[in-house]
């Protein structure tokens, strides 16, 4: 399983996924799930990958070594793409590329062609973007009023984000709150297991301000997980007991 | 979509139902999803249910009126069953019974023979047991370690449920943690909500001592989710921020 979520604030953009993967229970490994693709003062670009691992593959190097466009005859590469939506259209081609390539051998497999991609960054000249391209190879963006987008195993990660997370959100903050969502999915799912890949790129530099692998007993993320522990802990002691029905006051027990 | 869980602390049995059905997006309708069976000082039973409305009603039909057990003639109800285990297999039963009869026209109409339940309380000299009932009828029973059982909607809520509730807890504290596990649900997902089911079953009594509606607007529900939302907010605010590659301190800046 794996579960990858992305960030867009006022202050750029943060990408964070978990790099386990699994072929049966029984079969484990560790595989980067996040790529980047720079091209110094002209793109900088977060790609994370959740589903079949050898249809995301593929995808990510067609995307690096590029698709002939059939009506120019021109090579395509995610880095020459002109825009952020261009970008996602040529990831959107990459999938159906290798749909018509392995789909059929998976079918006959009963292998389900099964991939998700968060998509986002900035091109010279463009604005910051992110956007979710499905295996279909369609793509929805991310708004501004809920700014962040998740593919994999979203749901145990998911509430942290819907509450915290705001357009006006500072850049760490974000990655702070990236983290915890994290943190509640690994937790929930054992599937989703460290390391840790995270990558920051603030708006309208065009270069990643971070790259980061957080690996298994690093402090920071270790003492984030505490806190949020027991901060939770406090936090649900802190609220009153329900008001009904309790045995001390049954007189208001309430009936059938 | 529903959201329903069942708790089994030390002190009894929590269990927490929303009420929303859909029939689509512009069909929504407010169902009793939580059906409590009470004989008084012999059995006190608390059933939830998830899935396809007319299969779930069904079932608790049969459980009223009873099956009969083509062995011995007997009409069997659930309030007939002589333990837990037996009761939990008797609705095992009533899912295979309606399958028979109603799987072939549904699956002629393309809808999934979808349905599941969660069966908590106590019958006069066994155990407090908490089960879980597939649509095929087999079931599990929740254990010592991991105190709760969800159908529906669960991932959203599970994360606090993972963290807060363990054997020892209070019986109204985990009535609690079930309303913030509900409230998270709520949040992510539009298709469960208000009113909520609540019943409280403590251990050893054969009788609900707390049957509660909570209807839209209720002071103390509202209380608790805003109470919850700004502790979250407090608890990710109180954590230090990320250590790596802030701008301030660029000279540590992570490379690709």
């Amino acid at each position: 399983m794996t579960y990858c979520a992305g960030v867009l604030v006022g202050g750029g953009l943060v990408m964070i996924a978990d790099t386990r993967t699994n072929a049966g229970l029984d079969d484990i490994s560790t595989y980067r799930k996040l790529h980047l693709f720079q091209r110094e003062d002209h793109a900088c670009l977060a790609l994370s990958t959740a589903g079949n691992l050898s249809v995301s593959q593929t995808v990510v190097s067609l995307l690096q070594e590029g698709l002939e466009n059939p009506e120019t005859g021109e090579i395509e590469t995610l880095l020459s793409a002109p825009s952020m939506f261009k970008a996602a259209q040529l990831i959107g081609k990459a999938i159906r590329r290798v749909r018509t390539v392995d789909g059929p051998g998976l079918k006959e497999a009963e292998i389900r062609f099964d991939v998700s991609f968060l998509f986002g960054g900035q091109i010279k000249g463009g604005p910051m973007r992110l956007y979710m391209i499905y295996s279909a190879g369609n793509f929805i963006e991310c708004s501004h009023d809920a700014p962040f987008l998740q593919v994999g195993e979203h749901k145990y990660g998911k509430p942290i984000l819907d509450r915290a997370v705001s357009h006006g959100t500072d850049l760490y903050d974000a990655l702070k709150i990236a983290l915890i969502s994290m943190d509640s999915t690994m937790r929930s799912n054992l599937s989703v297991g460290l390391p840790i890949d995270i990558a920051v790129i603030r708006r309208d530099t065009l270069v990643p301000e971070l790259v980061h692998r957080i690996e298994i007993g690093e402090p920071y993320f270790h003492d984030l997980r505490e806190r949020w522990s027991t901060a939770l802990r406090a936090a649900h002691m802190a609220i009153p007991s329900p008001p009904y029905g309790r045995p001390a006051r049954s007189g208001s027990r309430n009936g059938l």
